[in-house]
């Protein structure tokens, strides 16, 4: 961490208490306003081995729906009357912990709240400030970017001419994995929510061509746009999205199931289209993705997204809202599809 | 061809007809006797670049069900009132192919009949009368035994220790798997469809436990056989044991596609529970297999199988049917689920 350039912390505000994000009730579906509580608490202190970070960035993720509910997910669920689990950059305003420096950027597991108290293994990555945006480092250059940029090229293996169909194009995920694919040669194909998405898509994300999956003629729509069969889809969706898409997948594609938020509850389980003769005729190869397997891989794909970022051959878009108040009414918010990129709260 | 000792055709039984099952009546679920005819025509004969083989062995595979379907298979349906499609152990005759000698043992695409005339390029394996039993040819040695030991490296790839879920555990590929699967040092455990097939595979085919699927506690049965959860689900069946079999996986745990006979049609797509997110937050990898993919790889893979039997570290069941009059009602003995092992029919 010793390679950032540590801040001037009088540059930052420094509020003098600490306002949480609480989780106060299990959400069945998608955790709404009614879930969470704001408390004000003093400002904390770190013990021996730990450190302040004073939060800027809070991300918005899908992902936090499932970290919300006590069923059917790869972690624990956060207890209730904790503070919400979630991604946050910040920057390091005292240390106890020999190996964190004050001043320094850093990128991890600080909740939704202005302060956390941390030890080192709370950091998912260093952030520096003067190399990109701060708020990259929880989109692009975050958990987004990576799990779009790892997701592709460990399970999707797109060749140069190869269709690779992207649902929830105009996400945070969605927006990256479109212009990789585009870079590797493939011709790139998105499932939106809106129009408006879909021509963002086009005209910014990589993508050939963008399908409003409202639109009444969607299978016809799909047939056309991937006429060779769909080598690889790269799915944050699931649902009836996904049974349409297995069903005009070419021989040997290859699925990332990377999400699942066209279901907002999976207890119980929903029940759709059996999809086991598709897999077994077709021969795919279907895959779940879970970046926080991919840790230690984190400093060498973000080189590469930096580099592409660089190159002006990366770009992104994000959805920022202020202050720490927007933070409960935020899932909701991203499951209704609102946002077009990176979903975010700036509470500096 | 030329390393195969040709046989003495004055020892084979030469029928001056040639009976053929055609197909007349396009199945909706399994193939049941009225969806065949037995015709007998006069004996063939080969023109140039053809060959005439007399079958001694007939194949009955799951998959017949498929190939006599027009709906959703990865083969072009057999057309209704012709042979019916199936794989078969039989001698040449009569040769106008340069490259195939009369007297040789072939397994190949032949056809429910006494005879076939055939081109090179039906053939996918010789097959030696003096190095194993012709009949293996079709067995162990051919498609089942292949694919049992081809998808069980590829797809599962197994490590000692590990846990192998079969289903079918004690049909022809079944019986297979779990011992391929003892051999490498995993834990390997059967579903089957009864309390004497269980038994069998445990006893004679590498089987630590088998379960009978129709046991009422059969979940709770599962998570005792498999207390670390399945690394490895080698798939016949799909359907509702899929579904159970998936939520007890383990992390980054395989699934291997080889047969879906549990649904007998797939048109309409029957439902199910929906299977995404156990993909996702189990970090599961579910993959296709269709054998004849990989008929490059048969050599090697056969010198293999051939190893292990000579070693003794493999053996077999065969389900032998006399007469060609047997093949009508094949393949609904077949997903009645009579057989242990391999099902095949004798016409010589």
């Amino acid at each position: 961490l010793s390679s950032n350039h540590p801040t001037d912390l009088k540059q930052l505000h420094l509020p003098g208490s600490n306002r949480r994000v609480l989780l106060i009730e299990r959400p069945h579906g998608v955790p709404q306003p009614a879930h969470f509580r704001i408390e004000e608490d003093a400002r904390p202190h770190p013990a021996p081995g730990e450190f302040l970070v004073r939060n800027l960035y809070l991300s918005v993720d899908a992902a936090q729906r499932g970290w919300a509910t006590d069923a059917n997910n790869y972690s624990q669920a956060v207890p209730l009357g904790a503070t919400m689990r979630a991604l946050t950059v910040g920057v390091v305003v005292e240390s106890r912990a020999s190996e964190v420096t004050e001043g320094t950027w850093l990128y991890g597991w600080f909740g939704w709240q202005d302060y956390c108290v941390a030890t080192p293994a709370a950091i998912l990555q260093p952030v520096d400030p003067k190399r990109a945006p701060p708020s990259t480092y929880v989109g692009i250059l975050g958990m987004n970017g990576l799990t779009a940029y790892l997701a592709l090229m460990d399970i999707g293996q797109p060749r140069a001419g190869e269709t690779v169909l992207v649902s929830a194009a105009a996400g945070g995920v969605g927006t990256v994995v479109g212009q990789i694919a585009k870079l590797l040669g493939c011709n790139v194909i998105g499932l939106v929510g809106s129009d408006d998405k879909a021509r963002t898509c086009r005209e910014r994300f990589g993508y050939a061509e963008a399908l409003n999956h409202r639109r009444a003629d969607l299978a016809e729509a799909l047939r056309v746009a991937c006429p060779k069969g769909i080598d690889v889809y790269f799915d944050n969706v699931g649902g009836t999205l996904l049974d349409l898409s297995l069903r005009n997948m070419a021989a040997r594609g290859r699925v990332i199931q990377c999400g699942t938020v066209s279901h907002t509850s999976w207890s119980p389980t929903p029940t759709g289209l059996r999809n086991e003769r598709e897999i077994l005729v077709r021969r795919l190869r279907w895959e779940g993705f879970i970046i926080f397997d991919h840790v230690h891989r984190f400093p060498a794909a973000t080189a590469q997204l930096l580099a592409w970022l660089d190159e002006g051959a990366l770009t992104y878009e994000e959805d920022v809202s202020q202050g720490i108040e927007s933070a409960p009414r935020a899932l909701a918010e991203l499951y209704a599809g609102d946002n077009i990129g990176k979903k975010l709260i700036y509470i500096g």
